[in-house]
């Protein structure tokens, strides 16, 4: 039987969702987990392989378990084998035989966090990306609009990113004042690596008034990393929800 | 001269404001830091002395510093010397000689912050009381309205509070709804030890169905804290603000 797994996580601790040598991925932790109360030991396609310290509000994965188990029972089971870590699975169900977390998944949502204030942050230390300065909303609500649409963003991904083709296609991009935080939301079917980071690292710079704010489309264009800004750090980014 | 300072903290891993032989209080920690760039060791008198894994977004304190330093240098200098811990300087302002952050406090706002769904919280964890069932917020809201005025909270305190009268008055108590996360906001000029904590406790049992929301009068009237519900945890509440 094929279950569809949704997963929140701190990500502080973990070297990624990816299994690791050390055994610090969240994958290793979930794994092993199912694998505790199951006889084979389940292996889990995902939909989004976060970063060393990046947040999960609703990471999917898919996985295979032999024996029939309700889906409610799957959850139960796995957050009592998760009880000591700060991984919690939200929600599990039965979906068909072909279905992949990765592969069919439509639309990927991720939430940036910025905290914006003088004085740094006692109670939300490695949640949000802390700024000393303020920013212009509107500058960087403006300059997100060039992202809409179909590019080459070879000068928003990493270096080290391996995907094959560096053209996606952001769908939605939200900015907005909460309090003290300015959350920067984002959706795409696929992001390349640090995308999402590199994004928000260099709308940053246009908010403190060190780009201009018409320079995306340029940057863009230039399909040259040291083009656009500084990668944002990875605490401030969640990965929020996948559509299928 | 005399300076009023606001403070954050997160009180997770200290043994609450008040100074302690280990010397794990936020007091020892902020004296410290104090004592780091004055020619005496200043002592400071506080609003609210929070418990042992409570938080504070804005606790005041008053101290008197020997020589003529700037609020927003004496801000700065303080948070230089807290940088290693869970504890923030917000403002800092001259005051007049005779002021007192406890004393002088005319109004305290605190919040308790409960998150309400089945399964725990990969991300709130120390922040949120967790409840696995669902509570009936009207009833809660309903019977909180029986705190309002002056009462004896004899069967709401601390059988260790060391206050001589057990009378208190209760300005504000509101009930809402964040999301997945009910907040509990109540004001008083005082309050008494583990009072707000246990009338949220015995609000949360009447939320789950466990008490009648017509109960407050009687256990007021008991004068006998074993009349009143459970002490809510600690890190679920927050101090929020002073007035003067």
């Amino acid at each position: 039987m094929r279950y569809k797994i949704i997963l929140e996580y701190d990500g502080t601790h973990f070297e990624g969702w990816q299994s690791q040598p050390s055994g610090k991925g969240v994958q290793d932790h979930v794994e092993k987990a199912l694998a505790a109360f199951n006889t084979e030991a389940p292996r889990t396609t995902v939909a989004g392989r976060t970063d060393t310290g990046v947040h999960a509000l609703g990471q999917v994965i898919s996985v295979d378990i032999e024996r029939d188990i309700a889906p409610e029972k799957l959850c139960d089971a796995l957050n009592a084998h998760l009880r000591h870590t700060p991984i919690v699975a939200l929600h599990a169900e039965i979906v068909g035989p072909d279905f992949s977390a990765r592969r069919d998944a439509k639309m990927r949502h991720y939430r940036y966090v910025v905290f914006c204030r003088k004085p740094r942050t006692a109670l939300l230390a490695k949640r949000v990306w802390h700024m000393r300065h303020p920013l212009n909303i509107s500058a960087m609500q403006t300059a997100a609009m060039d992202f809409l649409g179909q590019h080459d963003f070879t000068s928003f991904r990493s270096t080290a990113c391996q995907s094959t083709r560096p053209v996606r296609s952001v769908d939605s991009f939200m900015i907005r004042l909460h309090d003290e935080e300015i959350w920067f939301e984002v959706s795409a079917r696929a992001f390349l690596h640090h995308q999402v980071r590199n994004m928000v690292g260099t709308l940053v710079e246009i908010g403190r008034g060190q780009r201009a704010m018409d320079e995306i489309p340029s940057i863009i264009a230039a399909k040259d990393r040291s083009a656009a800004g500084l990668t944002a750090p990875p605490w401030g980014l969640y990965f929020v929800k996948v559509d299928y």
